[in-house]
């Protein structure tokens, strides 16, 4: 029972330490974003009707008549490259925040690096999907990497043990 | 030396931490499910004869012998876009899954989130790869879906720190 | 005040534990690494000048002469085969690494495993753009598919409740 105790405390200290509250606020918002993408492709595949499966086209009839929508479609495209973005750019946040998040940084710094970065990924997939002229997007991007490679260095010095 | 053991004691809590042990397990489970997704597409790029680097085919001969080989196949791709779904959809159950472990929530919730995410992405690979008829794949992404979203919500209720 | 010392002392205690600081330093490496191929993608793109996006070559100026650069190039697509390859197995290591220095490793092992793993990284990147003859890239991405795995089995010897 005792140790049932210390075990509930040991976990309420982790979500009570304002850093790693701070990180999982964010995370959590630019995970969300992420997810947000998959809906994005759905609508666009639905509304142009631009399937890559065959068994998605089953509704739409039999042969031919289905087999016209297995094609890609400009926004489909667009709105898959900027999912794969996000993954190419939102997983090292994740493990390289949460790594941060542990190291002890100040609060100040930490919520600056995870506000910028949950902005910058804002912009971006805005940027992307309008899509604004560049460097907007380009910008933005940059942005979020700049952010990401600060928190690994702070990580690095930290943990350093090669 | 008592710091030592203050140090290994804090780890334990961790993992004997029940709600940890079975985001541990579980995650572990479906991260190995991903993994697998490489020897699948690697079991139809060999099968099938179809790649995609050239000097993945130079056993097959010099020049043309070879050249004929650099294809796509559907079922390479078809393996590759379940692969990748399992990316958009784990890296985010993942995340979000681990601070939910850590936010404190009851084991008989958790093992919930758990399991029926789990399931539900066992399912997505088998609905994909067979191919089974729709919304058969469509129900167990979408299932997925709203546990990591649901996994989120909570993590938000009990983190937020803007 | 005393139960923000309390809390300051369990985070320092987490990255002072030497198996925890090992990861912290090691999957910044890898993640960093992985953030790497953006830059190369970038750099091929740019040199090349093969771009995806109709925006991203407005600058060499208006309709048909921008339209050519719209195009695929062997160096890009292969920085970006590179890349993906990253993403399948670098989220795995980090997830199910992350959970294994929790689980309380000999520090001995766990260095090893997360050393191996880092060598074997960084040679799949060579090896994929050199590129090297297989099995080169082969082998290398097979070592660092089995050290996750087997720390995906510690994982779950250490956690397992299902």
């Amino acid at each position: 029972r005792r140790g049932e105790m210390a075990k509930s405390t040991q976990l309420t200290q982790l979500i009570n330490n304002d850093v790693f509250r701070a990180f999982a606020t964010y995370a959590a918002i630019v995970l969300l974003k992420m997810m947000l993408m998959s809906l994005i492709t759905a609508y666009f595949r639905i509304t142009r009707k631009a399937f890559v499966n065959p068994e998605d086209t089953e509704s739409f009839g039999k042969g031919e008549a289905a087999k016209k929508y297995l094609r890609t479609d400009p926004d489909v495209e667009r709105a898959r490259r900027g999912h794969l973005n996000d993954l190419e750019n939102i997983v090292p946040f994740f493990g390289i925040g949460l790594l941060y998040a542990l190291s002890g940084p100040e609060l100040s710094s930490a919520l600056l690096h995870f506000r910028i970065f949950t902005g910058a990924r804002i912009l971006h997939t805005f940027a992307y999907l309008i899509p604004l002229p560049q460097p907007g997007r380009g910008l933005s991007w940059a942005v979020g990497y700049a952010v990401t490679f600060s928190m690994a260095y702070n990580v690095l010095r930290a943990a350093w043990l090669l």
